[in-house]
């Protein structure tokens, strides 16, 4: 009970950190190396390793936050996550393998909110040591239609 | 708590079988008998017993994905559910009356999503053995306007 | 354990007696005094203390329910909440801060739904006694363009 409660914590985390807008923080909740990555369901289930977004360290995830920071290139927005139940699907050698769900509404500057993504969470958490750190999490979307818009991480 | 999480998790496995289009297995969480009914609020509240969707057996779920993996007759696509918390609302002789609620967003072939369903289930679930399963699932939908819509259960 | 699984309790009953239309038996899960403030994420940031609800005691509240039920200004709708994760902040001298998000989606007579609304509860909540109470729930509100058509609490 007490790890799952570690797991649910570092998935809440996750999304609080990236909705309230608190992106430097974000990367702590990686390991290093990492392994993360946004990726369509489609392209998922073909088998590719390549996605919407992608880093392989806490450096890299931390890049793409300067970079977001910088560029300003987008019309400014937040997300609101809402995650569902995790489901611990095997713990083996201090790795949980976590899935969840979530649905995001992107909140536009203006005021206006839409659905904008939904899909899937496969993690792989190191839960070896506290605190709890993602090695890994695949962000697999529902829809292929959302690429050219994704600038913050979901 | 054991119960609960156990409670927690036949859920999630209901909304994860669904999504991920796993239909065959979902049968297997109900018990058999069972029963299984997807109504709209309105006629819930009026007492009706007739709705959208209805099945008495384990056998009836699965003659519903067989001829919806026949039929073809509808556009293909998938949901995204998330269920929100559960709140146990009595335990008698083996069964716990359990409700949750939920959203279900709606996956288009060509990427579009859309708001598609929310509303409640009220649970009757068996837990006087492993696994849990659902003697009793009413879907009770907070709109009127999706019957014609709805191929793949809710 | 025990305390989280009743301030869960709490949280989902908040949305239970809402979304199911229990307007009356609302304002019992807060304390008397209490705190109850929707208000905007910017107006939030900037520090104002005035939203578009407030009461300060268990009988505004239902001052405020009762006028809705006589009011009748308002197009009948009703909400589905979805509430994410809790998160437990601190805890202190039998008062909690605890943090969790929602979406609101809001269903018209006629059938139609539609994202209403989005953001997060910021909640002190009674831990000294059972049941536990709000002393303080500020609803944030990701979008500022949600305030003439707000009725029912969020």
């Amino acid at each position: 009970m007490m790890d799952r409660s570690r797991i649910e914590d570092l998935i809440a985390a996750y999304a609080e950190l990236i909705d309230e807008d608190r992106l430097e923080e974000w990367p702590d909740l990686f390991g290093d190396p990492c392994r993360y990555l946004i990726i369509s369901r489609a392209n998922h289930e073909a088998g590719l390793r390549q996605g919407v977004m992608y880093a392989a360290s806490r450096g890299m995830l931390l890049d793409r936050v300067f970079s977001l920071r910088r560029a300003n290139i987008y019309e400014p927005h937040r997300y609101r996550h809402v995650v569902g139940p995790i489901r611990v699907k095997a713990v083996d050698g201090g790795v949980a393998v976590v899935h969840s769900h979530f649905l995001a509404v992107r909140i536009m500057h203006d005021g206006s909110s839409m659905l904008f993504a939904s899909g899937r969470y496969l993690d792989r958490i190191d839960i070896s040591k506290i605190p709890f750190r993602f090695n890994e999490r695949i962000v697999v979307l529902d829809s292929d239609k959302i690429d050219t818009l994704l600038a913050i991480p979901l």
